[in-house]
């Protein structure tokens, strides 16, 4: 019975958005009050949503990290580093990744996966991807890069938005824009030299926005489902993270491309368009509840607080991990 | 070998303050450039601090958080929270917590525990704790709360800084002050009545900093070590991340108030000033870092991406789960 009653005052918190924090004793007792000023939540936003506010992710940008634990799915913006894109593509056809191992958990900071040895002789070999490539940290503002604003202030860039499903800063003044260190964030990790990145060593975001590396490393992708493989990841016992020992690391068993995955095996997900009007809705409702709970709306959402929805495609044979974040 | 080389190349990168990511090669080779133009590093600038910079947790307002995989230290802020600081010593000291559980780990937002039951028939009895408390979502700025501005720009609140060891919000013309959801932050968890959370449901943030929390929720302190055991707890399965099944919860030992510990037990930690020329050095770090490997200082620093640094107590006796975080 108590089981049930935390189960329906979890659903009523599902109500009232997935910010709600539930406490003791009265939320399921009371009506709702001044229900007539309440705002929608994501979730009914969502539910009103049209099929065409939605986009199926591109199976040649789509990436599946299959690790022990089950699938990651990244989406690639291949817009915004194309030359890493690409280069990526070409470490996942040629199995580059498979056998490797994540190396690196750090607590509020990234997951880092690669190759261990860095050493010529045992480093594992490139094939036909490149092993330097020019650095891609930012994107010239251009037609083939579309922008929704998102019109509150951000302190780390002259302006914020979306662009197709990821968050970006933009300064019209220098004329470039970029990807933002959002949670789920796909970078690639690189040396001193702004030209050591090549996609064969890649991190995931798992903690507070570091936004304060934007723009000074590329960032290729995000993470659409499953982060919460990584984000649980054993944090390692060295430096920044690190495991000490190969023992500690979980192996990926391969990294593959969508496109070359049997249609029956693919996650069929779709994401909320950036540039819809139900987008922004999502947004406002995160700048600004109004419901039983909040007492003060903020007035703001940052870029990196704007959760991007994620969700099944209805119908779609959902062998292999199909399964959707609400919400996220 | 290639072990070693890993680990220097971690070392390199501590050198250059552990937000540097590593790549492939040629980091370790080249000399290091511009070495006249290097600011500190984080670790640099508390390798020069003061005894003084640092201020050792209050043993009254230090819980230990006594979990299977260990132990989680958090410090409570009584001079934004009092009546919430009070009713949790209480709950403590009569062990209200003992053979509780972690109820819910909802991924980039939540760790929360307390009872999982909630009807007053199955309910654990409060004892002599208050069951509802005047809320302590802001506190009224007086001078016995201490404020060091950030003077960094912030969209969720007019001012941010920091008081005591504390990330906090402030608005001059209300007159108000808060702690802010930065990553570690511990709150309690309240149904739709404000007066409804009384500290026997607490939670510990483990995502991006959720600032549309700030002021509609009683902030009460932060987790100074361990949180790590908090972030990787498997998410729950159920909605917002509850588990499902109560086998799925991890089972709280015990919370103690450090005072309540033998002297020899306890985490000799001690934290960095927030009023301190030293802590403002590390946030200046953090907003503008010129190195190898950074191309793009920030010129910004968001309260939430300023770390507090926490460290052992040198020449303490550290039996117990006395091992700092550094730089956390």
């Amino acid at each position: 019975m108590s089981d049930r009653r935390t189960r329906r005052r979890a659903l009523q918190c599902t109500v009232l958005a997935f910010a709600c924090v539930l406490g003791s004793g009265q939320a399921a007792d009371k009506p709702a009050q001044k229900a007539a000023a309440h705002s929608k939540s994501t979730s009914d936003i969502l539910a009103a949503s049209k099929p065409t506010d939605w986009r199926p992710l591109d199976p040649e940008n789509t990436l599946y990290l299959e690790l022990p634990s089950g699938r990651v799915v990244i989406e690639l913006a291949p817009a915004f580093a194309p030359l890493h894109a690409d280069n990526i593509r070409t470490l996942v056809r040629e199995k580059y990744f498979d056998g490797l191992a994540i190396l690196r958990s750090q607590d509020n900071y990234v997951v880092q996966w690669g190759d261990p040895y860095e050493d010529e002789k045992t480093a594992r070999p490139l094939g036909s991807a490149k092993k330097t490539l020019a650095p891609e940290f930012t994107a010239a503002i251009n037609a083939k890069i579309p922008f929704t604003r998102l019109p509150d202030s951000d302190g780390y860039a002259p302006q914020v938005g979306f662009s197709q499903g990821f968050p970006v800063g933009r300064n019209p003044k220098t004329g470039q824009t970029w990807l933002t260190h959002c949670y789920g964030a796909l970078g690639v990790a690189r040396g001193n030299e702004a030209d050591s990145g090549n996609g064969s060593g890649l991190y995931v975001i798992i903690g507070n926005a570091p936004r304060h590396l934007d723009r000074n490393i590329a960032v290729v992708g995000r993470v659409v489902q499953g982060i919460e493989k990584l984000s649980v990841m054993p944090r390692g016992t060295g430096q920044l993270g690190f495991y000490e020992k190969p023992e500690q690391r979980t192996p990926i068993s391969t990294i593959r491309l969508a496109a070359d995955v049997p249609d029956a095996e693919r996650s069929k997900l779709e994401v909320l368009r950036t540039d819809s009007a139900t987008f922004a809705a999502v947004a406002e409702a995160r700048r600004n509840r109004h419901d039983d709970w909040y007492i003060a709306p903020a007035g703001h959402v940052d870029v990196c607080n704007v959760l991007i929805p994620v969700r099944p495609i209805a119908d779609a044979a959902t062998s292999g991990d199909g399964k959707a974040a609400a919400g996220k």
